[in-house]
């Protein structure tokens, strides 16, 4: 006799649908009794596990299947002749999903103990009993079988979602990591390749996201989503996160190479490709508005590897580019989660969590000038995104030059200064970290910067402030480093 | 009555100690029958949860607590009244330590069922019926007792193992990532702050991992690792990693600034001190050979955050140090986990794992020179670890000059032929990505490169083999990119 074990939270046509195919062959169902109540309703034979184990439900509904009886029929290596659950084949479990962003207090009566254990069980005796959480893979089971390989997969698909879903649950509760701990993830999808041809890649949700960039690749247009692309996609977002009039950022190898802020979207878009029209070609282009015919008519003339448009817009645009192969349109939202990223490398994870406050402006030169205000908080608001060591000149908020990811600041000033050329004339220039000499105040007053921000907090802040004070700069520390490695 | 559950797969000490602790505390105790044999011939009285579930153990010995009589003990909200298990206060559950790097097929019989089932239904049920798996959490529990808030910790801490066990059990199985999947860490500690003063750092190991990084913290000296010291230590001893003779890596933010390896460690630090010694201040200097004393001496002239040394050989350079406040010293290991990294960001995250195979050299234009021969290979063996757009030029196995996190290939050569200045005659230069355009190579030439390595790949490959053919360069092709964003 075939038999299964089948408990479903949900009650509806997958649940019959899949019963029913039980049925047909031959497999003799037990269920607890809400799941085998439905089924008799609906004409699908099923016996209740109770008239096995002796009991309906202990404390409260919470203890309906964890008895020897049915464990002993689960984790037997070997079929037990005469068991009432002889030739078990399978258990299927369909567990109330556990929210990923409830709170912890909320949820406890939804935490799952009888069903974890019965997926758990069978996982560990996959070999003789298979664990089953999603229908297609019972449907695929009761079509093809499953071999020694497959039914391994299945045990470790099984013991991931366990994990996956305790780690919700653990997540779900206030407080520190403790020192054993796991991040859970969903969606995962195989790259074509990794950060290089020669590597394989993967990318997945974070469970507990609310808003992925993840999602960005559902909208791909012809060519998938690179591993690079999200890179820049993300650091593209991250740049026009601040900037609520209409606005472009051209993204390079991970760094903004163009910025414009304009009350035009075109215009900012020329402003923005203008900065280092050299380094655009095959850049990231992201606007956070949708585009008009006019602007898609002329993007056309660039060749970016990917457009990034606000959510919703991207389907014309898909339409003005559907001849071109090497293009990616998606839609970026710029409500994804900026404040927490993490990196792992040489066996180890690193966990970088924002708790930003609000920057408080110390004029240490000049008074509070206001003809600068909108350029200090345009050249903040853009700054976190570069790679340091950082210098970026800005005007009329835009992106006039920049030197991202240098070894020196004076090396990061000298090729900001190279790319604005004569614009850096009355310009504003934002560091992100501080000058440790003052030679650097000189070289910014030789280009014409009108006011420099940066954190402040060098040794040698005092010949900081006294350069700047000779050349008849606004100097303005604003106590925040912002590194990004 | 008091009461608890002990569950142990060692019989030690510890136990011994536990179970005391709770004769004394008057807490009735109950476990299977290994540990109450134990505990009781040790002369700590103990029950056998069999006279209450009313059966040893079933399935070969794989059911043994998995009954309604406990789980009603365990899952009631509100004690059972002359429930035999009345009065349950806790269950302590020490687990046999899943491996974390065995093979999923030899550990089938280490996955614990019933052990799991009782930390997570104690969990669920925290108010009334405390998890414990780690000794120190019960013996502070029997010394102070838990509030609420404590009870929530000790819940959310077991969720986060309970995930982390099942998490090591998928991990060990052949296969790719199911579309839910969890990662495991251990050891988190919070660092002093994250990548910024103003954001929240953790690191932790990656429990599967053989050789972490993070180890190196555990030789800190003086001053806490940094969130940027694990990055910086990272990318110098993946510089270090090929090279077999004595070498030096300078590294500052992230990207390497120095790279020697000649026959005298000495030698190979001055020579890689030199390549942008205006860059090197607060850098992070890395050594594959234990220091002699001249050398340490020499050492205190400069000032580096960290120094990295070869396992069991900080002890003298520490003691030499004693009085720099400023300084870590770091053993870093070679053999640390260089394939896998991965970066969450956005709500999502990025894996990349490295399936490299040996690089074949086609040369394009000239013949296999062997002059080339060593700094092909010393520049291949350290060009993963720059910052994409990224030139390097080496000659005499020493970096003599880098540009690296360009937006494009020419202001990387720039840089790079700046900082190489003379010396660039005759050198070797490796190239991350492929020449867009012949003008790198015309430039090359005018700084008298005699050798150029980059992947091939370009449209205008033709035209890049033609430059160099003009300018008499020995042109080779890796077919092999190394960006890394």
């Amino acid at each position: 006799m075939r038999r299964a074990i089948i408990s479903s939270y949900s009650k509806d046509e997958d649940l019959l649908g899949l019963a029913s195919l039980c049925r047909k062959n031959s497999i003799e169902l037990f269920s607890t009794a809400g799941t085998a109540e439905f089924l008799n309703k609906n004409g699908v034979p099923c016996s209740d596990l109770g008239s096995i184990t002796g009991f309906k439900s202990l404390a409260n509904e919470r203890v309906k299947t964890l008895s020897p009886v049915i464990y002993e029929a689960v984790l037997s290596k070997h079929d037990v002749p005469g068991h009432p659950l002889e030739g078990l084949e399978f258990v299927f479990v369909d567990l109330y999903p556990f929210p990923a962003r409830g709170r912890f207090s909320d949820n406890i009566e939804l935490i799952d103990i009888g069903g974890i254990t019965l997926l758990r069980a069978a996982a560990k005796n996959h070999e003789r009993v298979l664990p089953f959480f999603e229908y297609e893979d019972a449907f695929e089971y009761l079509e093809n079988g499953a071999d020694r390989q497959k039914r391994m997969l299945l045990s470790k698909k099984t013991f991931y979602y366990t994990s996956y879903y305790d780690s919700l649950i653990a997540n779900s509760a206030e407080g520190d990591f403790p020192p054993k701990f796991t991040l859970a993830f969903d969606g995962a999808k195989y790259l074509k390749y990794g950060e290089n041809p020669h590597q394989k890649g993967i990318y997945a949700r974070i469970a507990a996201s609310e808003k992925s960039l993840a999602d960005i690749a559902v909208l791909e247009n012809k060519k998938s989503v690179s591993y690079n692309n999200f890179l820049d996609a993300y650091h593209a977002l991250w740049t026009l996160k601040e900037l609520k009039n209409p606005a472009v950022c051209i993204v390079k190898h991970g760094n903004p190479i163009g910025v414009a802020e304009t009350a035009d979207l075109s215009k900012s878009f020329e402003l923005a490709y203008n900065t280092e029209p050299d380094s655009a070609f095959g850049g990231i282009a992201a606007f956070n508005r949708p585009l008009d015919k006019v602007l898609m008519e002329k993007l056309r003339e660039y060749f970016f590897e990917a457009v990034i448009v606000p959510p919703g817009s991207s389907a014309e645009l898909a339409g003005f580019f559907e001849k071109r192969k090497n293009i990616r349109i998606f839609e970026g939202d710029p409500l994804i989660d900026f404040q927490n990223t993490f990196r792992g490398f040489g066996g180890m994870t690193l966990f970088n969590e924002d708790r930003s406050s609000p920057i408080e402006l110390d004029f240490r030169t000049g008074r509070e000038n206001s003809s600068f205000t909108a350029d200090i908080e345009f050249g903040l608001a853009i700054m976190p995104v570069f790679a340091s060591n950082s210098i970026i000149i800005v005007k009329g908020r835009t992106l006039l030059g920049s030197g991202a990811g240098f070894p020196n600041r004076i090396d990061a000033l000298k090729r900001a200064i190279e790319k604005a050329k004569e614009k850096a004339r009355g310009a504003v220039l934002v560091s992100d970290g501080f000058f440790p000499f003052s030679d650097s105040i000189d070289l910014a007053a030789t280009a014409g910067i009108a006011c420099i921000v940066e954190p402040g907090g060098s040794l040698k802040d005092k010949d900081v402030v006294a350069a700047a004070e000779k050349h008849g700069i606004c100097l303005v520390f604003t106590g925040k480093r912002m590194f990004r490695h």
